[in-house]
């Protein structure tokens, strides 16, 4: 007998039919004598209509107010799915972020769990009620609704699992598990039965949608189970999805795990600043105190006393992070800023690379054969990023798919 | 400068532009000098939309949940009115029902306040911040949500005004006042400036739908000063819709100050009943056990032991009703049960016919004189209704209006 903490995703609660399709599963889970807690998102869309609804309106400023509105979607959908529960004869009750007290800080629209309460969820689950929690919300230090961003029902459930130290924590959602690659582009991508967590945090880090790497880190700290599995597959023994391990040493662990893109991104080059201490800080201070987020700096061996700096933001930033810096030229005395947003970033993970030499040559070869061009490259432990022109994504990807022997 | 509590209902604020017109309203109250607090509706649809979903799958037994659906109604637009305030300029916050503490017993889905906090609003109405609460919803005993039932909007505005001693609690809403009788029905009916609380009372029990009866009884209570007005005439001198006074001695108080009816209506005849002690528990017993609310009761005196009983009942409650009574006629030995949903209550309603006489006769003469039948009749100090049958509702309507001179 377990314990499973089980999140549902907007399309999973999408309609009526769907919510029914939960209920059948989780019937399903009961009746083979576990336990379960459910966590749900708002119906598929709901969400953004809020958004626009508090756009419409004006939310400058608005944040509290923002997330008093887009909390009603997953209030909506718990109600909903524990009155289906009910009219399928389990006792069921569903419990807002506050009634549960998932404590966050006080940072409306992209709040951070502190704690939770777990004697109500124990309570229900000694009396045979299943608990349905709204994700995405949380209540702050004064009684505030707050929530936790996008993507942020997935770290409700983990933080859920973590509390009631379940056994798994399942993430139910519109794809079987995890691929080596975007199956919508890479047809011949692999679902991986088994990852590790710390590919996957950088997968997730790195552009891939399966889960919010908020979530992934907080399982990784916590070395919460996770799995994440189709809510479209009725066939329990069809639908093991990927389990995501908090063990190193997968047998015949391959080179590389998976390959992943994002293509938010955009880049800015400095060039002919004077290779001086402090430029970095002087070109990046403005941007950092905006609150852009850069992601990766590249900057060359000097030649001449000059050298040339580069840096990648997202590209709803672009146009601001573009502004700053040429406010600054002067200032540090560089020859001209060029920016570029047609671009896209590539990337290549997987624990095994760690005692294997010879993972960017591979990489680099398969993309030279297709005559792609690498603007900028950035390693870490388990992972290598290149950034390459848009227009290559879906050729760069599936060259370096084919490459790592990932093909099925 | 006063304060003033505001309450918008679902058309009020149905649209982007509904809250926009809302926004400009308070705009102008604010610049006069006077300080506002908010409540408000769902948007109009809304609360019917969450209601069909959760019937959809089986609200049978889930209150608790229902109460998690349908507050989401008023959630969302009190977050979009704060939101179009800031964008105008003025401070605002959003409250839901628990945020101000409205305390409720644990009747879900037709809870009653029990009382409030006051701390939060006079703070914000110290700091010049205009707080907008969400109508029809509380807090239970457990901190769970509850709702008041339809019309508990405007229980939320009566409560708030009496709770923070505001010098009016002004319900906006689609129609400009309180009239003589229904302006759809009977075109020369006539908007009344004032009307006493007690004659309000009686119209909205008696099927008038401008106000929820409970708020008027929670005003007439606490004495909270009460006026109706439009949402959609933004000229506010052409606005001054119906004042609710607590003054039993308007100058020249007319007979009867309105007339009203409820279409809500169906009647059982139990005929050649006994006429012993016990029969009318008898009969009425199970009909009040199943919940059922008995409105009207006539019986006659008996001729040779045997009378007729009869009763009305809303015409939901009608198969049922008919059903339990049928249950029991050996029981009463009555001879026969006749039902008829086809039925309406039409009623008068003045202070003044307190004092004067022939009220009834009047009213009588005017249906007599259209061959009009009354099938019953009920009286109490200031309303006299009687049953007639549904086809002659609108003619009914306009011959009574008429002879009491209420004609414009």
């Amino acid at each position: 007998m377990a314990l499973y903490v089980q999140k549902y995703g907007g399309t999973s609660v999408g309609s009526l039919e769907r919510i029914d399709s939960v209920v059948k599963r989780i019937d399903r889970c009961l009746a083979s004598g576990h336990h379960v807690i459910v966590v749900v998102s708002a119906m598929a869309g709901e969400t953004d209509r809020l958004i626009d609804l508090g756009l419409a309106l004006g939310a400058q400023g608005g944040e509290r107010e923002m997330d008093m509105l887009m909390s009603t979607g997953e209030q909506v959908s718990i109600a909903l799915l524990a009155l289906a529960l009910k009219a399928h004869g389990h006792a069921s009750r569903s419990y807002l972020g506050s009634q549960v007290a998932i404590r966050t800080d006080d940072a409306h629209t992209r709040a951070r769990i502190i704690d939770m309460d777990t004697k109500r969820l124990s309570a229900d689950l000694d009396d045979g009620v299943v608990p349905v929690i709204a994700g995405f919300q949380g209540v702050g230090p004064d009684g505030e609704i707050t929530t936790l961003g996008r993507g942020g029902s997935d770290t409700t459930a983990v933080a859920v699992a973590y509390a009631l130290s379940a056994d798994e924590c399942q993430i139910f959602t519109d794809v079987d598990g995890v691929y080596t690659a975007d199956p919508r582009i890479v047809p011949n991508a692999r679902r991986l039965d088994a990852i590790t967590i710390e590919e996957m945090q950088e997968l997730s880090s790195l552009g891939s949608k399966v889960l919010a790497v908020r979530s992934v880190e907080f399982a990784n700290k916590h070395r919460v189970p996770l799995r994440v599995l189709s809510s479209f597959v009725e066939d329990d023994n069809q639908n093991t999805g990927t389990l995501i391990t908090h063990e190193e040493t997968v047998m015949e662990q391959p080179l590389v795990s998976g390959v992943t893109y994002s293509k938010d991104e955009a880049k800015i080059t400095f060039v002919g600043v004077s290779d001086e201490p402090g430029v970095a800080s002087d070109i990046l201070g403005p941007v950092g105190d905006a609150g852009i987020e850069v992601d990766m700096i590249v900057q060359n061996t000097a030649l001449d006393g000059r050298t040339d700096f580069t840096f990648t933001v997202r590209r709803g930033d672009f146009a601001q992070a573009m502004q700053l810096v040429r406010e600054v030229r002067d200032q540090v005395g560089g020859r001209e800023v060029v920016g570029d947003d047609g671009i896209v970033k590539l990337s290549v993970v997987g624990v095994g690379m760690r005692s294997h030499a010879g993972v960017a040559t591979t990489m680099f070869k398969a993309l030279a054969q297709e005559g792609i061009n690498i603007q900028m490259v950035s390693t870490s432990e388990i992972k290598i990023s290149v950034v390459i022109a848009e227009r290559y994504l879906e050729l760069g990807l599936r060259c370096v798919h084919s490459a790592f022997g990932l093909d099925t």
